[in-house]
């Protein structure tokens, strides 16, 4: 890194109300400490040529620092934990080192149902919305994830006292469970409470609310 | 790591005919120069049982190494790149680095149409199989990946002379195109070759084809 000139880091992401994937590399970003100059596209059929353009893959987020075009939130979490490797992206310990991995590996490849079932809108508020059943097992083994590592490192993270690469990729479904109003374990339901209390997440969440209503037309999960 | 007492790897997988994601496992302990010791579980209803209390999120692979038990292929991959950081996993320049992580995280979290199309299976070779028109822009967004890499880092593997992560995130994406017939760029079939005659990959497939029949009932691709 060429400390005379730093690299103005760039975050290619769409709406905030909608793109959990955007959620998830925005919140990697802030846990490295990184300023990101945000660039948004929108997800429509309009843009889609634009997104081809700045997105080799059409995905949102993207990652533009130091020389290098990281797409995939956890490569722009490898990424960013070796950049910064005193940001504590990865906890310290190797063997929770590995289950924070695991677990994030989990949720990058996993629960299609969970996620069509439930999409991120974070406009809105169901008081009792109709789960697809086959959500549930997804929905359970979560929330096995969570009470196990709740239970190892005491919370109120996953790892402990401090978010690590593992809470931003469950973050939007922490936001999840609290819109459509899932019934947890109690331990759970204080897990999506400290997510959605947790000041990033605030932040997030004050812009996602105020996005102006023609973003509310997109695509949503990807 | 103690020296003195050296742990047993043992990795987890299912069908080597079927199970892509076991392949990928066990080609990432190939790369670090990991001996393992499998341990097979069928992956169908009478023994997912057994696969609940052997693999905490009923996937395989998974890889215990060292005290930690790691499942999710770019799990294991990152984990093993830390154990092993001269086994050279990921490419050493940061920015082939980012872009190896970041091709090998989209085959993880995506393709699923492609996936499904066209599961992977080592003991058949079709000649004209239908692909699912919903496929294509998979198969093309595959073949630019490859394209891409080949040019820049001048092959026989996606960067360079050594096989890294990401081939063996892409090695059953390879063995599918050879088993389909899927016409490609002539590059990418000179790819697929290669990955074919890696001898790791000539080792899997000649015990996949050695498998009992039994196996062959096996649900595939998750």
């Amino acid at each position: 890194m060429n400390e005379t000139a730093p690299t103005t880091a760039k975050l290619t992401i769409s709406s905030k109300t909608y793109s959990a994937w955007s959620l998830r590399g925005w919140l990697l970003c802030r846990l490295a400490g990184l300023e990101v100059e945000e660039r948004k596209v929108a997800n429509d059929a309009a843009n889609r040529a634009e997104l081809l353009l700045l997105s080799p893959s059409v995905l949102v987020p993207r990652l533009n620092y130091n020389g290098a075009s990281v797409w995939d939130t956890l490569a722009i979490a490898e990424f960013l934990n070796e950049q910064f490797p005193d940001a504590g992206l990865l906890p310290e310990d190797p063997i929770a080192r590995a289950l924070c991995r695991s677990i994030s590996g989990e949720i990058h490849s996993g629960f299609s149902n969970l996620r069509s079932a439930l999409p991120m809108n974070l406009k809105v508020r169901h008081e009792s919305f109709p789960v697809f059943s086959g959500a549930r097992p997804d929905i359970e083994r979560i929330e096995s994830i969570w009470l196990d590592c709740l239970e190892r490192f005491g919370g109120p993270f996953l790892f402990g006292e401090h978010p690590t690469m593992a809470d931003a990729m469950y973050a939007p479904v922490a936001t999840r469970f609290i819109t459509y109003a899932v019934p947890l374990a109690p331990e759970c339901e204080a897990y999506c409470r400290t997510i959605a209390e947790w000041a990033p997440m605030q932040e997030w969440i004050a812009a996602a609310k105020a996005e102006p209503e023609e973003m509310e037309e997109l695509e949503v999960e990807f």
